[in-house]
C-alpha cells in the first residue's frame, strides 16, 4: 500500500535533525567529533546509580515497579521545589511536573500553547530541538536580536510583543553558542515581560555547570507567575535515565499534567526513584563540582587550540560554562559547505545554520569540548584550521 | 497573568481521565476497587529486575546511562523482531521502534497520522487511552460495530472506510471488555482491510495472558505490509518501567523514528537495557505461565463471585484472558450515576460511558480482577450485587 499520503501534514513536515545524521558520520571511530552533545562519561556517577537502583528494587519494589501518578513521584518533586525556590522565590511541589527529560518538555509545552500559526519568541540562535519540537505544531516563530551577551530583550518591539503565545529563553550556556544571560540582560528581560504580559519559557539544562562563578539568578526566581522553568538530570547526572522537569504555575501545570497523562500516563517509576535515592541526600553538592572542573578544563583547552591554530578572521566566544562554544568564520564562508572538507579530514562539527528560525548566519558553527581528550582537541582544531585557512 | 487564554485549542479540550479521578477515590485502604488497570505486583520479576540493573551498571555503565539512539537499543528492536516474526511472517529489527510505553505509540502515530478532521475507525467501545492520546490530533472517529467476539469487520460499509487514515484494533482480551477476536473475525478484518485498502493499528498489550490457549495469529503476521502493531513489556515484566515498541511497515517506522526524535529524543537506555537483559535468555517463557496462571485463577473468583451474587438481568462476558471483564445492566440504568452508590459502599469500578467514541452506552461498566484478593472479590462483588439489586 501506498504510505506517505497517510501522513499528516506535520509528519510530513519533519525531517531528521541535522546534527542526528552527523553523528551518524561520526560513529567512526577516526573522526575527531567536535559535533555531538553528549556529555561527558567520566562525569556519570555509575557507583551511586548502581547502588540506587539495588536500594529502591530492594526496599520497595511492588511500588518502584507499579504504574504512578502522572505528576511525578512526589518527593522527587519536592526535592525539585525546594531545589528552585532560590532568590526569594517560593515554589510548591504541585508547581513541578516530572517528565522524559527535557525534550518531552518542549513537546508538552507545544501541545499545551501552540495553535497553528500562533506566534513563538525565539532568540538568534536557538536551541534546535526546541524548533523541532515546536514545530510539530506549526508555529510562527519571530528570531529576537541577541550577541554575546543573551537576548537583548530591550530590542524586543511592541509589534514582536504582541500576541505571542510565549518567549522561549536560554539564559545560561545555551545550546549552541555557550553564551549566558547577563544580570542586566535578565533584568530587561523581566521587565519587558512585564510591560507586553509576555509568558516566558526559561530552559536551564546547563545552568549547574558554570566554570568560576553561578550565573544569575533565575528568570523563575524573577516572575515565577509568568515562568516555565525546564530543567533537566541529563547533564548533573546522566542523560540515558531520560529524567528532568516543568516547574510553571500551577493552572499551566495541571494542563501540561492532562496533556502528559495522554502522551505516556507518566514517566518510569523505577527511573525516578532511583534519581531521588541518589539525590535525596545532598549528592550532588558533591558531584557537581567535579563535574565542573572536568569541563572547564575542557573549555580551557578548546580555546587554547582556537588561539594557537585557528587563522586570522576566523572569532569564537569564551564560554562561562556548559559544553559548546560558537565559531564565527568571515562573512561568506559557509560552515555547511565546509563540513564536507572537514569529514574528508576526519573531524565532525555541527554548522550554525539549523539553530536559526529565521534569517540563517551561515558562517557559523558550534564546537562540543567535553568528551574528547585535551591532547585530541588540540590536533582536531589544528586540522580544522587548516580547513578554514584553505578558504 | 491570565494563564488560559494562552492554552491551544487540544489544551482547551483535554479533560482528566474519568479513571485517573476514580483512582483518587481508591487511594482509600477500605475501597474494594475493581476500577484499576494496574497489573498484580505478586508478577513482577523482582529478583530479575535487580539482577538486570545491576549486571548493565556494571558491564557497560557509560553506554548504559548515555544518550542513544532514537529507534533503541539494536539487540532489543532484534529480540522484538523475532518475537513478532510468527505464522511464516518475517518481521524485520529495523521495524521496530522502543518507545516509552504503549501510551507514547499511541502518541506519536496519531502525531505521524492524523489531520484535524481525519477519519479514524474504532472498536466499540475501544480503549479509552487510545481515544484521549488521539484526540489531542482531532480526529473524526467512526465507531464500528462489534460484539462479544470483538470487531465485526464484515459490517465495515463503504462509507465507513472511505478516506480513513487508518482502523484502531485491540483483538486480544480487550481493555475495556476483556474480549478476544475469534479466528473469522480476524480474517474477515484481514479481508476487509485489503479490499478497502485500509492501514490497521493493532494494540496488543494483553495478548500473552491467555488462561486455557493462545489466542489466534496476530494482524501484523497475517498482512505486515498494511498493520503497526503496539507491543509493551507493562504486563509481561512491569508497568513501572514504562517500555514498549512499535512495529511497521519501514516508511512509518522511520517517520515515527523523526517525530520520536522531536518528541523526547529517545526511550531511557538505562531501562532499555536491563530489560533486555532480563529477556534475552528466554526468562519470559518460564515468567509468563506464572502470570497466566495467577489472572485465571482471578478471573474465575471474579466470574464465580458475579454468579453467585448478581441479581437477574445483569450480565457479563467470559474472558479468555487479559485483566477485564463488560458488565451490562438493565436497559435504562446508569452506571456512571449508580457509581456513587457504589463509593457510599466502598467499592469502585469503571463505567462504561468513556470507552465510547460515539453513542454511548451507559448500562455498561468494567472490572478489574487481578490485584484484588480472592476472598475480597467475592465481598465487594456482593455489595455491589446489592447496590444494583436496589435499583
Amino acid at each position: 500500500m501506498s504510505y506517505s499520503k497517510l501522513f499528516s501534514k506535520r509528519a510530513q513536515a519533519l525531517k531528521s535533525s541535522v546534527i542526528r545524521e552527523i553523528l551518524k558520520v561520526t560513529a567512526n571511530p577516526q573522526v575527531i567529533s567536535f559535533a555531538g552533545g553528549l556529555p561527558s562519561p567520566e562525569g556519570f556517577p555509575v557507583a551511586q546509580m548502581k547502588a540506587a537502583f539495588d536500594a529502591v528494587l530492594s526496599n520497595d519494589p511492588k511500588s518502584v515497579l507499579q504504574y504512578s501518578t502522572t505528576d511525578g513521584y512526589a518527593p522527587l518533586r519536592e526535592w525539585v521545589a525546594n531545589r528552585v525556590s532560590v532568590n526569594g522565590a517560593v515554589i510548591a511541589p504541585d508547581q513541578v511536573i516530572m517528565v522524559s527529560g527535557s525534550q518531552q518538555a518542549l513537546d508538552l509545552i507545544g501541545k499545551v500553547l501552540i495553535d497553528e500559526g500562533d506566534k513563538v519568541l525565539v532568540e538568534t540562535p536557538t536551541y534546535l530541538g526546541a524548533l523541532q519540537a515546536f514545530s510539530l505544531f506549526n508555529p510562527n516563530f519571530v528570531s529576537l536580536a541577541s550577541d554575546d551577551d543573551g537576548l537583548d530583550a530591550d530590542k524586543i518591539s511592541a509589534a514582536d510583543a504582541a500576541g505571542a503565545k510565549f518567549l522561549y529563553a536560554l539564559p545560561n550556556f545555551q545550546n549552541p553558542t555557550g553564551r549566558m544571560m547577563t544580570e542586566a540582560r535578565r533584568a530587561s528581560l523581566v521587565a519587558k515581560a512585564r510591560e507586553h504580559d509576555l509568558l516566558v519559557v526559561e530552559d536551564d539544562p546547563y545552568g549547574e555547570l558554570w566554570y568560576e562563578a553561578a550565573p544569575p539568578p533565575s528568570l523563575l526566581s524573577r516572575m515565577p507567575e509568568r515562568v516555565i522553568l525546564m530543567g533537566s538530570f541529563s547533564k548533573v547526572l546522566a542523560p540515558g535515565l531520560r529524567l528532568g522537569y516543568i516547574v510553571a504555575p500551577v493552572e499551566i501545570a495541571r494542563k501540561i499534567e492532562q496533556a502528559k497523562q495522554a502522551t505516556d500516563l507518566h514517566t518510569s517509576t523505577v527511573i525516578q526513584r532511583a534519581v531521588y535515592e541518589v539525590v535525596k541526600d545532598g549528592f550532588l553538592d558533591e558531584h557537581i563540582p567535579r563535574v565542573r572542573a572536568l569541563y572547564k578544563k575542557q573549555a580551557h583547552a578548546m580555546i587554547k587550540a582556537l588561539e594557537t591554530h585557528m587563522p586570522a578572521g576566523v572569532t569564537w566566544n569564551q564560554p562561562a560554562g556548559g559544553m559548546f562554544l560558537w565559531v564565527t568564520l568571515p562573512e561568506g564562508m559557509d560552515a555547511e559547505r565546509l563540513l564536507e572538507q572537514a569529514f574528508a579530514r576526519n573531524i565532525a562539527y555541527v554548522p550554525g545554520a539549523p539553530f536559526f528560525a529565521n534569517a540563517v548566519q551561515s558562517n557559523t558553527l558550534r564546537l562540543a569540548f567535553v568528551t574528547v581528550p585535551e591532547a585530541t582537541i588540540d590536533a582536531g582544531i589544528k586540522v580544522l584550521a587548516q580547513v578554514f585557512a584553505q578558504q
